[in-house]
């Protein structure tokens, strides 16, 4: 399904298919993916040229070899003790994961292995998540010294409190089961079914008109951080706007009258959408 | 239990017990009980109706036939294209979503059946939800191109941010069990324990002085929303007025002899409350 | 393990040993160790106590005798019908609350029996909490006519919201397991195994730096409370500042070298800290 990319050497291989599936997938196995300096420019440049095209349509993040993502470049980072490196290093790698959130179209994380620190980070801050029964979690910087303030963020906004509270103090690991029981990643699969339970959540969004998902996704992280009257008078009024596009009025026309809407490819296919 | 109302083909049936138990029932099966206009209507008036009523001491929403409800009627809404005509609809369905918050009794959401869109939302805003083993749950808007911008809404104040937006962009149903497992509802039960179930928590409910459950719901929306000093701060207040009433002075002090408050209704009974 | 304390019959019982683990037990089983004036006291104290002592590494609260805490003293609250003493003493009860939260040093609630109203409060407000299979919950002041507001602020941090409004509507016991799925504590053992667990935690805590832990706990509970993008702006800037620590620089280069840090002491052993 992915095509050959065109550089097979690059930090980030990064593909779009006729139907919009954009697949970015890290690619420093021999370094386990670590989020050092190239890899974090290249996953911005990926999700900048994600954010321009208007035919992407959906992402799949996923990760080259044996492990999803381990974090920082650790040999990188201890090479220069330097405070103001470090404040621009994680203000970068925040930017990362923020632009994740702003993207117009929904980021699905397949992860294949372990993904620890801001590679556990990254795993919550994608929208939805799936992971092989092999995958396994951590924020585990505390064993060297290092909180793992950043990755808190997204973390204790998908999982409760107090067992945010102990993957942070402990460093343990947590198995893809009990990320799936406590609501950091919406499936788990056997290894060999992690690409098909990816697609069967690409092909649910394919079915879907962009602009509503996209205003969507907009309205759902925003309404998250407001009081619950200022969230829905904004969410009525986003779908006041949404419910005036061609697609939503042509589907529901089309549920009205108990046929398909236009805009829907045809389920299973790999036709253009509209 | 319920008695005979007076209007059988009312949208919505409303009866009151001697015990405060308000049933609001949604009343039209033939088209699944959808929020139509009237249906909104019908339930704020309803709504409004508790609020003065001063006996009232929980509700229980129901609703007749199969479904619970499939949302907002789409036959309405495509007929009229017109975004001033959307705004209105989606405030007025919120403030009637927000009056359930407002209302000073428990609302308790008695699901049998599907639950789609605003009628997920619904079950979403209620205080309290028991669900028949047969109910099942999506916000399913997406699916005709109408993203459940406002369901969303108490739908990430119930469950996990992932889980959410699962459902919310796949427009995929969970069933009861996945419901009660995420925290939508309270209880599953066997479809024929449904009203057993609610009149358990409905016993609970009359047991305890209104007053008290009145100033708590209040003061446990309102935290939610707060910092955490502040709404200590604000729970501290709360709680010191409510001390002072006649209730608690009787219930703390019955406490503290071994006596039953002289407030309580006998187990079971159906006296009318203090 | 805990130092026989010097003064037995005091409310609280308070020892550090070599490694710098407090243990504080409330020490009143005659009255189940509840809340009143001198055990609030007592509590402020000690925490204020470990607050300023700089080789505190983490706090054990426990409980002696059969119950773990069953909230204030109702003899006590009775006995003054006076708004504003109760104001003073939710306020009381509400600073040694947020004294927890506060601490520079994990706190880990050792729950052996029922903790009810404030103290479930206790047990929600502690950063971990380990139960035995004995251990029981319930935010039960609605029984006599007084919601628990001030418990029900923790409480909503830590477990869904419709599962916070039935325990706090009902008052109903909810048992070590129900607690464990939804997120009130982080572990269940049998009875005899719940002091290793306690201790298991306590290991992996003491194998990480004091300095650490401190920033990345304070900077925990000050992000839940912000929106996504100052909380990442907080986040990063907490990191810097982590990460030029000597124990960070030492622990990187150890992961990178591929050695233990200096810092840490050896597994399971009571060597004193860096």
């Amino acid at each position: 399904m992915s095509n050959i990319p065109d550089t097979p050497t690059a930090p980030v291989l990064h593909s779009r298919d006729p139907r919009g599936v954009v697949h970015l997938t890290m690619n420093r196995p021999q370094n386990f993916n670590a989020l050092g300096e190239e890899m974090l420019a290249a996953l911005q440049q990926a999700l900048d040229a994600v954010a321009r095209d208007g035919d992407a349509r959906v992402v799949v993040l996923a990760a080259a070899g044996k492990a999803f993502c381990p974090g920082h470049n650790l040999k990188e980072m201890i090479a220069r003790p330097d405070e103001a490196y470090y404040r621009a290093l994680f203000a970068q790698c925040s930017r990362m994961m923020l632009s994740i959130q702003k993207l117009p179209v929904p980021v699905i994380a397949r992860v294949q292995g372990m993904a620890t620190a801001a590679g556990c980070q990254l795993v919550a801050q994608c929208d939805l998540a799936v992971a092989s029964s092999e995958a396994s979690f951590a924020v585990s910087g505390v064993n060297f010294g290092l909180f793992c303030a950043t990755p808190s963020v997204p973390l204790l906004r998908n999982i409760g409190s107090k067992q945010a509270m102990e993957m942070l103090l402990t460093g343990d690991f947590i198995n893809a089961e009990q990320a799936l029981q406590r609501g950091l990643v919406n499936q788990v699969t056997a290894p060999d079914q992690l690409d098909a339970e990816v697609e069967r959540l690409v092909q649910s969004i394919l079915q879907k008109p962009r602009v509503a998902i996209a205003m969507g996704k907009e309205l759902f992280y925003k309404q998250r951080e407001m009081g619950i009257e200022a969230a829905y008078q904004l969410a009525g009024q986003a779908m006041a706007v949404n419910m005036m596009d061609a697609c939503a009025q042509e589907g529901v026309s089309a549920f009205v009258e108990k046929r398909a809407p236009s805009w829907r490819p045809p389920q299973g296919g790999t036709g253009e959408h509209s």
